[in-house]
């Protein structure tokens, strides 16, 4: 789609292009052969990868409503052992597993150099005083140090989920129950698995999408996270606040010395897209029989948006955190006689903004001690 | 909102109802007040709770967007220690977690049962053949055993999930510092928790609201499950295939000899509710500094129709499957001499469908082993 | 669900209330019994309407799947003529045109009154300078006025598309044929929708739902924009910013000095709600055959989700505008150097603010004129 | 994004290509240049368009957030008037609107085409009898060419409402006042607009997006109603109902002998891809001031989605029917003995299922006189 470079860095936009699906199928193809010839189904090894173009393919996918039924077809020449007891799905499916650990590792690499940041401002600004806004007024005074801590526990949490979302392998033969494979079905299944080292499902899950609709979860909360620092920093950043400002803020075709908060900006956009796409695999859910009719074919799209767009939000997020510069006396300058003096109603022994901070510190350290230990 | 009992039960209705979070709103700041009177910071035992009307409450809170301002001032009229400490959201949030588990609770009971039907056929079926159909084209002979069996999977992973989803107790004070708890601030946030045998977050979670996405995709998940398997039963149920037939198949205001797939026309409705208000709860993870400006806002509703909807596709289904009549005679005949055909390319050997079976039965195996760990 | 009250005033709840339903489905059925006996199809009046119980029917309406059918009996027990012809569909989607009818005018009526505030202020403040603001960063000078002229094109433009989006009458008969009605069917048909002054269809749509979905767009489109208002009011009411205020800012429990932007806030939230039912009606186009299974049920909350949640959108919208204090001093006084400068870039004979205006005040009169156009 | 090429063709892809957009940016700032130099703002006329990589210029365009500001470098490098009085906006809001009457009007051909197909259909199947089917039961006999005239009246329906949702002009300068064309704003805008064929808008519009809702909401009503024929489509072509057959219908890679309804699938499929598109549009209604800060980006890819998706949905669809086998002998023998009765009750004289048909005939006219109405 147009301007995709904008929004999304070229090794998310190559982690999920037609030339890495083909080279996940081409892996899913190629560990089925592998566990097949091991189990003495077929003597021999099986022949280098035919050499494939993804864009041909994928035209002559159109007219089986996917690329795999071309792709065979190329294997079959050299092999006609490849694909045995497989159906399209089980390679699409295993491929998708594949595609999504490597970009969603990538999405995590990402969230985990934003928690980084995070950590580094909520530790350099603990004692950096600002207001609390809450329905965009002023309420109490809090620190910067804690608005960051905040930040942190939530990307620590989204990429601990982002993480525990796998697809599992998926190996069921036309309708599900492995016939072409006779009474070695659940072997070869579990062989399969281990040979790409991704889960064994319980059972094959042509139609049971939960896994799909669970990554799509934890992207779209991973990536919405992403939006909610950005746009606390959208706001922090306006010209009237003043109290953040992104480093490499970006320039205006008409106004040359406006700072833009353009990271924070496509940071939100990105996050939009994730959840487009996350709510037509939510959707996708519901699929009919032992193979759906089109909300399958939904998926491959609606994935790759997630995964390409997270991929854009954590990390235009993390370049955004390492460079944003605080204007930490702004902060204390901006909190109004009228905050200060709600606050003093609570403390009234206090003196200073400092002394109406209750436990900003002691949540700072927890949130430290939470992300120390999550990433460790 | 209108005909919300022809799909929602009395149960579900009432556990999402204002009285329902009126209830779980005192329950908070009992707990909190208990707590603090504990702690020593205020002499004496609280007050009674007044009686309060829900409808009342919820009219009077038009103004301060939230019906918390009035029934703190209900509450204040009585013992002036109460809601000390505290800010609207925190007893907002933490009644958000207590109706959750409450009606989460409900919906994981409903799964259970659903399961439990879902086991019944599995085993009862592990020799019924019927053709495994993808695209809606039939494919190859599975069995309806195998089918059920899948259904199972989904429901007790869902079932999981759901169960795991919790949200936190919030207390957090009007800024997120616990500022008028002076040194006592994670003291009291800790003991608060614990009084609710709620989890405790890491530190308050006023805008990361992160478990509310998470729940929010457990329930959708949930739903969508199950309005998978009721679009299975919708189109098994067709009249030119009519292998299953819902007990309580429903009537028709002008075909009285029609018998409508009426629960599965009910479960797929909820999912759907279910999933917009999923996507409601996943936009608002984007919230502004220390309390949004509407995203929060929108939770209440959201959060309450996808767990009342949650409640109704379960409910509805589980019903459905308790009474499901499954003709096995039907399920046999109606695969055809092509299906046949298209299994013997792959088992030359057979004789029959049973024949080509491949590892059907081994996957029942799985699946109720599966279930019988996970609800054990 | 808990807490409409606080979002939707009681008349948009009432309009879409079982009873107002109820009211729309008998005044259906008195329709077609009316013209039916027009058209010498049996002998004699209708009786008057039985007492019915809205709430009881829809419990009733529970293994149906619907209310009609115990609508029916109910009828037919003191007139064998009831619902002659139609199907359950005919009567709810007829229904489903009465309460949109109304519905949607009393949310037109609230435009129209949020309209008129908008062209006040537009008039008003004309001379009011302020910055504009792009990516929230202060940009070049504008009016205030201009500002409101932007409102006030929108609601115009949203009020006109909701009022163009009609849901026709519907009579079909149980397969779209109005079999039962012989050779009189289309008579019938035009005779019915001309009782209920509604649009007749070019053929019953009981599964064509494109005039539901275009409804939905137009709720979605006017609540959105309400939605825009209202964030452009949250965001200049902020604390730093102080360029307006609503007179009904809402009350804190926990700070009582704040005058929080509540009705923006509740405006927003609101436009949320809308949106989600709006996906759901969109997503209700693809329905099987001549009567869906799920996605019509979909329909009647979604639909009164999205009718009742603009009638609170446009409602608190109405009352924020009427209200809204705006501080001109402050508007002005918030035009940074740097902005001026960035004026003066483009026009260096200018003097002042207002000399940078550029077409600002045209544009206010081409606001107003088609404002007044629209209007009369 | 991957597998494009399996759903939408390649004059779609194209249509919404990063060239396609930069071909309307460039054909933007020419009519803009065209005007201002005819209007006597700038002597001498613009030099022609340098050569520009799409690619490049979208890579360049990170640091800004959008592709125009490098492109007006590139302009202004020869050109010292290039882009004089237009913000981004302006440019990138011109080309949406060029892009979308280019690429809705290929989509609103390929509506033309389905219709002409429908139409075909419904003359030719008046006399073929078929069961209506309702929650997926049979219900009552009705034809083939009724149906065929539902669909038909949806489509013709659904490109009205496309080729009726245009984008205007966009021009407004930096903040919306026109500022650097000082009294010549509005004579200039309207030229500007005249010049490109294009709407001229009340004021500028940039942060007043409807235009933009109600694009998406025709591409999405329209893609939805292809989806609706597609479900019929493919529910008919099951195995146990079989009526109709898909000309080209897709081979599969494991079962030679299948044909699977691929172009339902692929149709279906792409109507989800718009409907999340306009799902994101719908949301960037809500955009800060005067240019939004993260709604405005969403708007490129997801415009581009749905107008490239609403193609793959409508040719795909256009093939389809085109190609449609329809097997009258079987629509009839499938209707069922209780079908019959059924029919029966309403019309005792009856005596074949042609003479329960009621107003189906009829309704076959109405239809072909609305489309012929419409195409004229």
């Amino acid at each position: 789609m147009p301007f995709d470079a904008i929004f999304v860095p070229a090794a998310f936009r190559e982690a999920v292009s037609d030339e890495a699906w083909l080279r996940a199928m081409l892996r899913a193809e190629g560990a089925l052969r592998t566990v097949e010839g091991r189990a003495g189904l077929f003597p021999g090894a099986a022949p280098a990868d035919p050499r494939l173009d993804a864009a041909a393919l994928v035209e002559q996918g159109r007219s089986a409503g996917n690329p795999i039924e071309p792709l065979v077809r190329a294997l079959r020449e050299r092999d006609e052992h490849a694909h045995w007891g497989a159906t399209s799905q089980d390679i699409m499916d295993t491929a998708a597993a594949l595609v999504a650990r490597h970009a969603g590792g990538l999405v995590a690499g990402e969230l985990a150099g934003a928690s980084e940041a995070c950590a580094r401002l909520a530790e350099a600004h603990r004692g950096t005083v600002m207001a609390a806004r809450t329905l965009l007024q002023q309420a109490v005074p809090t620190t910067f140090g804690l608005k960051a801590a905040g930040w942190l526990v939530g990307l620590v949490h989204a990429r601990e989920r982002l993480l525990a979302a796998h697809l599992p392998a998926q190996l069921g033969g036309a309708g599900g129950t492995l016939a072409s494979l006779g009474e070695r079905g659940t072997e070869i299944a579990r062989a399969y698995a281990e040979e790409l080292d991704l889960p064994e499902p319980v059972v094959p899950w042509h139609t049971r999408r939960l896994p799909v609709a669970e990554l799509a979860a934890a992207l779209a909360v991973a990536a919405g996270w992403c939006g909610k620092i950005a746009l606390d920093v959208a706001l922090l950043a306006q010209t009237e606040v003043g109290e953040v400002r992104e480093a490499e803020g970006g320039v205006s075709s008409t106004m040359p010395h406006k700072r833009n908060p353009v990271g924070a900006v496509v940071v939100r956009a990105c996050a939009e897209h994730v959840r487009a796409g996350a709510g037509v695999l939510f959707r996708a859910i519901e699929q009919e029989h032992e193979r759906a009719a089109g909300a399958w074919h939904t998926e491959w799209k609606a994935l790759s948006d997630a995964l390409a767009y997270a991929g854009g939000a954590a990390s235009r997020l993390r370049e955004l955190l390492d460079g944003l510069e605080v204007d930490a006396e702004r902060m204390r300058a901006n909190v109004t006689a009228e905050t200060l003096s709600e606050a003093e109603r609570f403390a009234p022994d206090a003196s200073s903004p400092d002394d109406y901070l209750g436990s900003a510190d002691a949540f700072v350290d927890r949130a430290l001690a939470y992300y120390r230990r999550e990433s460790a």
